[in-house]
């Protein structure tokens, strides 16, 4: 068994579902979604069946392909008339990870420069590790569960997603 | 057993790949992913695993929150800048089903506004019926699969992904 942590993708979809229960207990109310592409594509659309909101996207590319962290993320794409969109409106910013930070400080300090009424971080995982950035304060975060500092296989992106699951079936996560 | 037919993600990520083996095939090459929001952000994100290019994404409502189609589909989001990202390239538009082909024909002729080089289309599901519209002929068309004229469970759309799975588990198409 290598060192990896690999998660199906029923279980990331009970997450999120478990995510949406917090949510709502917590009293955070949201006018719409901003997903992290591509990480938070699949995540983002699990949300929408609980609480039905409009998605955005915004594209960052962080890591180039062979996986190693550029200098620092990259927009591929962002929110057409995001003021208009965006500003005065409560925000759920949705990724799969929080792993080193970086990504989803960027995208939180580009949100806030359009002056949201209130943005709330989501993510499905929390890797237990030192951040290479911190939120402000005023953000509220919520997280689906938090894992060791491992490397993880997510469901979509595997090749062989019946050998991808028989690893995950040994799993203790899963 | 209900009239519906479910599709498990497991059942969703071969039929990519199987699309993707068929693009191969084909020898058409393209520049980007354009995924159809909010159907397409899946199947697009599992394409990306097979398939290493940029998503980006469009945000589209044809069917109000009762599933009922509206008069015409409506842009939640489009692609900032599109003409400096899209002109001249080749472009893979994903979404998850060819129904009424409405949402599809939509999208592509906004794309075709924008000069791209090449269009390809490509679905998971092509229902079997009558549609609204036509392809332009030299769209270039890829499907994973051809099913019957029946409401159809996405895996996403669970509110209950054991139960969903529970009946894909009894339903011919898995």
């Amino acid at each position: 068994m290598d060192d990896k942590i690999y998660f199906t993708y029923q279980h990331i979809h009970k997450l999120v579902h478990k995510l949406v229960q917090d949510i709502i207990s917590s009293g955070f109310t949201f006018d719409c979604i901003v997903a992290i592409g591509t990480g938070g594509f699949i995540p983002a659309r699990i949300f929408k069946t609980y609480l039905n909101k409009p998605i955005f996207t915004v594209g960052i590319q962080y890591y180039d392909e062979n996986n190693n962290p550029s200098e620092s993320p990259r927009k591929i794409q962002w929110i057409d008339e995001v003021e208009r969109k965006l500003k005065g409106k409560r925000i759920l910013l949705v990724d799969e990870i929080d792993d080193s930070r970086t990504t989803l400080v960027f995208c939180l300090n580009e949100l806030l420069h359009h002056e949201p009424k209130q943005v709330a971080i989501a993510v499905i995982h929390n890797k237990k590790k030192i951040k290479n950035a911190d939120f402000p304060h005023e953000v509220v975060y919520f997280c689906g569960e938090y894992i060791e500092d491992k490397w993880v296989e997510y469901p979509w992106s595997a090749l062989d997603i019946d050998e991808h699951d028989r690893c995950a079936a040994i799993n203790e996560y899963t």
